[in-house]
């Protein structure tokens, strides 16, 4: 069964360990079983196919970004759901990518850094803290916070299921009524 | 209207000049007006947003090959026919494409590199010829040929609709019977 329906982009940004893969992944398997045409791209597995070049630099991390959002904006204009989850930590460049796709949606995930760092799943956080790794979002590298996204999930106060179901919610609002 | 149909990369490859970009637009705009979801990458363009670090030393061209093949593995999972330009000079770039795109089809555009410099569409086979541009593909880097590609268009023997109908035919006998 698939169900028609127009594409949209469903930016999701916010620190290492705020929740963006859990939720990310939640949202495409639910909707993906709902029908829907749905692509999940990873800031991770796309850095190894698209910026194996690219470190961890302002300009490095802002070109990473463009690149990913032009095959967001690629996916989405022909008809795909496109989740993004990337730290994407700098606005102007999530700015940048929103300008160019009329269908956006910006997924704030958003748990304060002493809870990410205690969550510290990939074990990235302690590596950040022994200078192992330099610049680190959050910690030795800014995070922008999103000033007006469109949904914003307190991952520390809310669970996953809320999150999850408050983020599909404002998909379909999207997608049902364009 | 549109058409329900899997998704299918068409990689068109050839010399500069050879004709790669009207007969991949044309084909584009047919495939279009009759309701089939294509999405056009063009090699000039994409390298714009995706490999502006690139340049023309085998290594980089076989980086630039992989980005774009992992942007059509995208687009075609998710049902779209992406026709690629590309000149895409080195065999084992190509097929490693498609070894991950089981929906793939190689169109040979095919003009004699004296027919491609004579028409020089773009004055960059003169260039090539007073040393300006060090790496050209047919003057002074290697082009290597497709050895099976499911269409070949020899552009200096055919026409342009000649060209253009094979390819659809090609095509269509592809998503139609997929």
């Amino acid at each position: 069964m698939t169900v028609a329906h127009p594409g949209l982009t469903v930016w999701f940004t916010g620190l290492s360990g705020s929740g963006k893969s859990t939720l990310s992944l939640a949202v495409c398997e639910q909707l993906a079983a709902s029908g829907y045409r749905v692509q999940l791209l990873d800031g991770d597995e796309v850095r190894l196919f698209l910026s194996r070049d690219l470190g961890f630099s302002k300009h490095d991390r802002d070109e990473n970004i463009r690149r990913i959002g032009y095959v967001a904006e690629l996916l989405t204009k022909n008809g795909v759901i496109t989740l993004v989850s990337a730290i994407s930590p700098y606005r102007s460049a999530r700015d940048s990518v929103r300008a160019r796709i009329p269908q956006f949606l910006e997924v704030y995930v958003n748990a304060p850094v002493e809870e990410c760092e205690r969550r510290d799943v990939k074990g990235l956080y302690k590596r950040a803290r022994t200078g192992e790794i330099k610049t680190f979002t959050g910690i030795s590298d800014p995070y922008e916070q999103p000033l007006t996204p469109e949904v914003e999930c307190r991952t520390d106060l809310e669970s996953i299921p809320e999150s999850v179901e408050r983020v599909i919610d404002a998909i379909l609002a999207r997608v049902q009524t364009s």
